[in-house]
């Protein structure tokens, strides 16, 4: 009590961030961490009421200054734990601007993830192969040593040309080889035996590592089924939201760059342990695996260089497909398995492109098609009889909501979906919650609604002139939900600079579509088909995109929505080798064009710019009503 | 001094072992480890003189209780140091029968460990080689990837097919690829490049592992030229002088098991620098190594599982040659390095026979032709036109001083070599050192000897009729060194025992021989050489080894002791993929007799443990008179 009553004498004012959520907002310091979160509309779970006697609102302490740990708080944490950051939110006040960070299970709504997707079904022809072998075991008149005995047999019975034994397997398997009586399954990975097991279950791990989330699929290598799926945060958010603060952390320090890969290594482990409880099965009956990660991500999990991706003219340490021991990695699978990480494109096009443009057919697809990702970093590719031109444009992370004033992640309370009709607003929010603040797909329709309202003309300049904008210091905002719609709490506005940030953003993603389409002497009239995958492109009202200017003007039946078509291009990398092959074709197929050196970009961002509806020709803008 | 004086009012005998040069007796608990040492003749450093001010009588409290660590002890050791169990010799006194470990640098005189052998000039054909590069930059207008950029100009400039980059290497020594300004040597294994470098040296390193010594040789891959050679005591000793007794341990605990990898990989490591240091080089520089020990230190070494090696059928876990990551192994030679661990052949008969056979030239050898390599365990081929037959024989180890009173290993002060002139000796100690026990050498020059002088009859029983033969117990000694010749100290002794032990080990290495023999319908008169390699071969005297009948009479010229053959095969497999191949060959042609289930062996093994030149035919002895 003696501290509280310290600091209630002089009380601040501070911005808190929390993490992963991505809700950030000015709180008093006589509030605790918990009440702050509170206000801000973060649901953190408060078992005991705030009475410091459960751990149900731990909370870790990224950054930033609070009151000294409480006793019922040296209680309930290790002294470790205290010295790595953790507090009960209900007890910690801040003393500064802080960074939170709130663990999955101290939220009472789990924020969405994306492990959705169209299912593509292919025919399984997993790399990893399984034999059943009874070998008779060694006497006096049969000497041979336990690894030729077992690779002779396997050869001879199965027509193969086993030469190599996994040294973990011979370590460890072998001893259990005389219990299990000589008999067990045998699994082959090209010419190695990778894996002795009784277990009759092959099962892969497909993931997809975004800069944000982590979606992880538990899969049976012999159907190709999804057993389960998952969607986490990836925990290097702490160490930064993007990707260019994370390399930053790296390259400053190797004892961050290790820490980087760990708690991504670390936050794949539980998940694949999740996904296996889930399914009754364990860890090591996960014999074959598949990664896709934008380029950052690739090279953080692996430790890789990343100084020269974060520098012009940005280059990966590795393109082509890996395939190293998962045990090198740090992964927790079955002893001897390998992980199989597709071929990077570009240093800022990776293998989570390479496998939309794997889940897309992007290599078979009759057309001109353009499949993109939105993102903080959105890749675009346009396919056309094979060839594929493709570009990455620095988009920002305005549809992600950072940037944005109340801006956030698409967790329980965000306004995803909004419709301005007479000046009266509908908005949805997920979960059906109170507003808390707007995510990408609703901060998309705020930017096409306000427009096609008249609240901001086309070139973004939010007008005076309408009954919820209102002066904000020197600046305008549009009050979404109003403070009494809150029931006092702040209102969720859309300012002037939010707009402006959304217009630079979706500048640069239709910038990058039309250069794409210079590049191969076609217009925007041309594109037979827009595949818009990813999380974000997913859960976007397709209109909202064009009507905003984002995505050029094309019949609504264009449009095709594919989910993550990350996560479904690894998953058919892990059961089928031919699909491996064919990433791989289809990356070193691609055609990389660097956007920021083309003659046109600078004419061309600055009429993409605009809101509305129009096409572009070489840098000139004209405008088309769309019915 | 408490302590001490304590101790002194109730003193006791105790049987002190000092390892690693394995000279053990009887010392009373008033004399300090010290004083036990050099009453045993070990000369154990004393720079302080005794006072405590130095640690240079250090030892290791392997086995036993001594006295408490003394004030000064305790300000000399670090706490971790005391509680691994350092002492200084001139303070602690036994309490117990105690096993002491004598770290090199304790000892005044270094034991003699074998690393010469017969230097066999082979065309260096180097598995890992050397391409000088020079990369353009990566630019906007030229965005390959660092790895993909290297492959490529490697493969196309020198007609190569390199497919992948070792991870630490892209991980480490791309960053210095720019510092190099994209100029550096190329090192390429197969399809892998395994090391960029901006060094000229490519070194090698050849490894024989023995149960008690470990050889290694630095080696220049370009001229094949040795550049420095060590000897060193495998520091595994400590937990047991044989394979046996080590394989035992390693059962038992898997920390133990541990623990042996972890005491040999580090002995390499130092003796892999020290080789380094000697010749201005960095253990970074070792592009390569090649390793040969037999089945049991091999497995353990990369801590195999070695149960079923100390069971009957005796099968090893891997009997092809092994080719890992260097520091998948724990050896720290160049990143990205291989270690080639050469092909075992059976569970007793391992990869530095294979060495052996190769050094020799076993494949392509005229004649009939006997390879031996005498130590704890005998391995013994029988060469002709390229078949070959091999046993394994459990000679025990006593030629090693093992079980022998005074036997101690090849050191300063150990007789060597004796002569038996009318009642008369004369002998030869190492280093000319006042005398302290009998080596290997000696050991059997003393059995020869004492058999030409009358002393023990063919059945190796010892006359009371010989004046310097004394009943000791119920047995009989010979004098080797009396008291008097040693001023007061204990006589050096061979006992009736040792003479027993001594006929048991030389009657299991000629049943061997004569089995072997018979297996190709041969006897002993058809053998056209015998090629005697290995430690103790390389220092016994033929003549001994004839006349006590551990050999075969043949015409001196037919024996020829060629040095540590394995530490030569393992060499030239280092400078050579061809060696490599044909080492591979050798092991897969041999075949492996299981000595003990021959029916002729107990009748055999009878007659082979008498003393004397004799034929052996079919189970019966003729008895020959050598010239």
């Amino acid at each position: 009590m003696f501290q509280l009553d310290k600091i209630k004498q002089k009380v601040g004012r501070y911005r808190i961030d929390f993490e992963p959520v991505g809700r950030r907002g000015k709180c008093d310091s006589d509030k605790s961490l918990l009440e702050c979160a509170h206000q801000l509309g973060i649901n953190i779970k408060s078992v005991c009421g705030s009475q410091g006697k459960c751990r149900s609102c731990k909370v870790n302490i990224l950054d930033g200054k609070v009151s000294e740990p409480t006793l019922s708080e040296k209680e309930i944490f290790s002294s470790k734990e205290c010295d790595d950051g953790w507090r009960l939110a209900c007890k910690a006040y801040p003393l500064s601007n802080c960074k939170i960070y709130l663990p999955p299970e101290s939220i009472t709504a789990p924020q969405r993830t994306q492990t959705e997707g169209l299912e593509i079904i292919i025919l399984p022809e997993p790399v990893v192969n399984s034999y059943k072998i009874t070998a008779s075991p060694p006497s006096l008149s049969d000497l041979r040593a336990d690894a030729e005995r077992l690779l002779e047999l396997l050869n001879v019975n199965n027509n193969l040309s086993c030469n190599s034994i996994d040294i973990d397997i011979i370590r460890d398997s072998f001893p259990k080889l005389r219990e299990w009586g000589w008999t067990c399954n045998a699994l082959v990975r090209k010419d190695e035996v990778i894996g002795l097991s009784l277990s009759e279950r092959k099962l892969g791990l497909a993931v997809d590592l975004g800069t944000t989330k982590i979606a992880g699929y538990l899969i049976d290598l012999e159907s190709g089924k999804t057993l389960a799926a998952e969607g986490i945060m990836n925990p290097q958010i702490s160490y930064g939201e993007d990707i260019i603060s994370r390399i930053a952390r790296a390259i400053q320090s190797p004892d961050d760059a290790a820490q980087l890969k760990k708690l991504v290594v670390n936050s794949i482990n539980e998940m694949a342990g999740g996904l296996c409880l889930r399914t009754g099965a364990k860890p090591d009956e996960i014999i074959d695996a598949a990664i896709v990660g934008n380029t950052a991500m690739h090279h953080l999990l692996l430790n890789l260089p990343v100084k020269q991706l974060a520098e012009s003219p940005f280059i990966p340490a590795v393109k082509n497909a890996l395939d190293i021991k998962a045990r090198d990695a740090g992964l927790q699978i079955a002893k001897g398995a390998y992980i199989h990480l597709l071929s990077n494109i570009a240093g800022f096009v990776g293998a989570d492109h390479t496998a939309a443009l794997l889940a897309t057919d992007a290599g078979k697809i009759e057309g001109l098609v353009l499949v993109i990702d939105i993102g903080t970093n959105t890749e675009i590719s346009l396919v056309e009889n094979g060839e594929i031109v493709c570009a990455s444009c620095a988009s920002g992370p305005a549809f992600e909501g950072g940037h944005i004033q109340y801006g956030m992640r698409a967790s329980a309370g965000a306004i995803e979906d909004i419709l301005i009709i007479n000046d009266e607003i509908q908005y949805q929010t997920i979960g059906g919650a109170s507003p808390v603040g707007i995510c990408g797909s609703g901060i998309l329709d705020a930017l096409a609604q306000l427009y096609l309202a008249g609240v901001i003309d086309k070139g973004g300049r939010m007008s005076f002139d309408h009954p919820r904008v209102r002066p904000n210091g020197k600046c305008l905002e549009y009050v979404l939900v109003s403070e009494e719609e809150r029931n006092g709490q702040e209102a969720i506005v859309v300012t002037q600079s939010d707009i402006r940030e959304l217009q630079l953003a979706k500048a640069a993603i239709r910038t990058g579509i039309q250069l794409l389409l210079e590049a191969k002497w076609r217009t925007e009239d041309d594109i037979t088909q827009i595949i818009i995958a990813g999380a974000f492109g997913s859960y976007i009202n397709v209109d909202s995109a064009v009507a905003s200017g984002l995505l050029p003007v094309l019949p609504s039946d264009r449009f095709k929505q594919v989910g993550n078509a990350a996560g479904i291009g690894a998953k058919m990398a892990l059961i089928s080798s031919s699909k491996r092959l064919e990433a791989q074709n289809l990356a070193q197929r691609v055609r990389y064009i660097e956007l920021s050196t083309a003659p046109a970009f600078m004419q061309t961002f600055i009429q993409a710019g605009y809101l509305g509806t129009y096409r572009l020709y070489g840098g000139k803008r004209v405008e088309i009503n769309k019915e």
